[in-house]
């Protein structure tokens, strides 16, 4: 079922939590690593990432019968150049991004036909990065989105058996519904997070040290949201455009159109409105992806 | 140094857990609740909320030596206006509003001058609501901002010991610059996260369903704020206009910068956003207002 041999690209928070899901779920196979940077690749090695690390891109993918791109978006397309003449024929070429069509744009002219490219998506994170921040329960119970397209059936069935030896459920979505679901959920939330502790940060009539001393549930949990990693989201940005622009002309209207009733002092649109979103919430509890505790389920560790 | 007389108006999260506090805390003084609904009388009877549960305002204050407001924003004026020809002389009043400027207007006039009003807002709360959300350790760490504007100073001293020992530190502050750091640290952060979760709901193209099920960590934080009081929530904007709308417009402005760095490409604007945001995480995290646990410091419980 698993991989004889894996090759890691990038060797941040997703492939080293990888790594540690493999080793926890038992696979057997090796795991090779690579990270552009020198500083990067002693880390690993000194805290034992991955079976072997290797120094380019042409070694790691060498005999690699999956090959995951886990580097930031905006750079996959000029990682599959470099490997594609390098891959074993009948190897699966994955990748990690947040984003898919541009991903799918930027690799798949790259690849050999006798590979199969299979996009893929593990939505999970934390506000920490790079290979020490790894943990084998990072994917525990969260999704990981395949977007197949023409991809060989076998070929998706072996990675979606992968994800979910690592700990994630599976779904597969078509690529332009997962970039606009992903803004939804996910890219939007942070830009706004990211804008408003920009907007603390930089009025003069309340200091950093107020903003800090009394940042309240709200604000805490979005400085947290804002403290992810900025190529990661910059590369987000940068490559779902599309789906992002559109959400955020959304979240303008629908900001304006409170800003006025707030102006207008209308307390029953207000009302209205705060009364509705709390029915969504009890539809995120229903369904399990988050739990009423005090925790908010992120110390969940069930396998 | 406590009160030997205690009313709480208004029994929701707030004043129950200044109930369940000051018993923790050995607070040998009675004190008395009241509530406008019969059933939320009721309730309070039934899990032994205060040492007494009145069935009118002018009951609830007689004798009091502190009396809370803990009402909605909206309707402490005229819960002011009953009370005041009933209120002992010498006793204080304060409330737990979230905002002041509006407070002090609406309850201000309506009180004798042989009373102390102390305006207070303790900077605590959960997503649930009601008498029975309540519990000892809501304050703990937490700060209660006193407003004590031309308040007798052994008033707002006893006052603030009183608060401490519930748990609180507490900070004394201007009342414009209060609902000004509030609206940057906790009010808008809540209206953005309302607007989000409305927008998820109201898109076409991805179903209710689809955002329930793949709510990443962004939105799901953003669903818990945006399950808070509605009615509390309306009262904090419409009460806090002047800041909240100039707060939103900044936070108007930085948005569609980062819209037109998105439209145009322009990753290095986004970048050194999102590095600078990761800084301020870091000076909340150094200031002891929050942890790098995955509990994110929700169930911390110290006195």
């Amino acid at each position: 079922m698993s991989y004889p041999r894996v090759a890691l690209i990038g060797l941040g928070l997703i492939a080293s939590s990888m790594f540690w899901a493999m080793r926890r779920a038992g696979m057997q196979g090796h795991v090779a690593g690579y990270a552009r940077s020198a500083e990067t690749r002693e880390t690993a090695r000194r805290i034992g990432l991955c079976d072997s690390i290797c120094d380019s891109l042409e070694e790691v993918v060498k005999d690699a019968d999956l090959v995951v791109l886990a580097t930031p978006v905006g750079v996959m397309g000029r990682v599959a150049e470099t490997i594609a003449p390098h891959l074993k024929p009948g190897a699966t070429v994955t990748d990690v991004g947040s984003v898919k069509k541009a991903v799918i744009e930027a690799v798949g002219p790259h690849l050999p036909e006798s590979v199969h490219f299979v996009p893929a998506h593990p939505m999970a994170g934390t506000e920490h990065s790079g290979p020490e921040a790894g943990f084998a329960q990072l994917f525990d119970n969260r999704w990981c989105l395949i977007v197949p397209e023409s991809a060989d059936e076998a070929a998706v069935a072996r990675l979606e058996a992968f994800w979910r030896a690592l700990g994630a459920n599976t779904e597969r979505m078509d690529v332009e519904h997962h970039d606009l679901v992903c803004a939804v959920v996910s890219h939007i939330p942070h830009l706004i997070a990211y804008t408003m502790v920009g907007v603390a940060d930089d009025l003069r009539r309340v200091s950093d040290q107020e903003v800090i001393k009394f940042s309240a549930a709200g604000f805490r949990d979005f400085t947290r949201i804002a403290a992810s990693d900025p190529t990661m989201w910059r590369d987000v940005f940068l490559t779902n455009k599309e789906a992002t622009l559109e959400i955020l002309g959304r979240f303008t209207e629908e900001l304006f159109a409170l800003q006025r009733a707030i102006r207008t002092g209308d307390g029953e649109t207000l009302f209205d409105y705060f009364t509705h979103t709390r029915e969504i919430r009890r539809g995120i509890l229903q369904a399990g992806q988050d739990t009423d505790a005090p925790d908010f389920g992120r110390i969940k560790t069930e396998t």
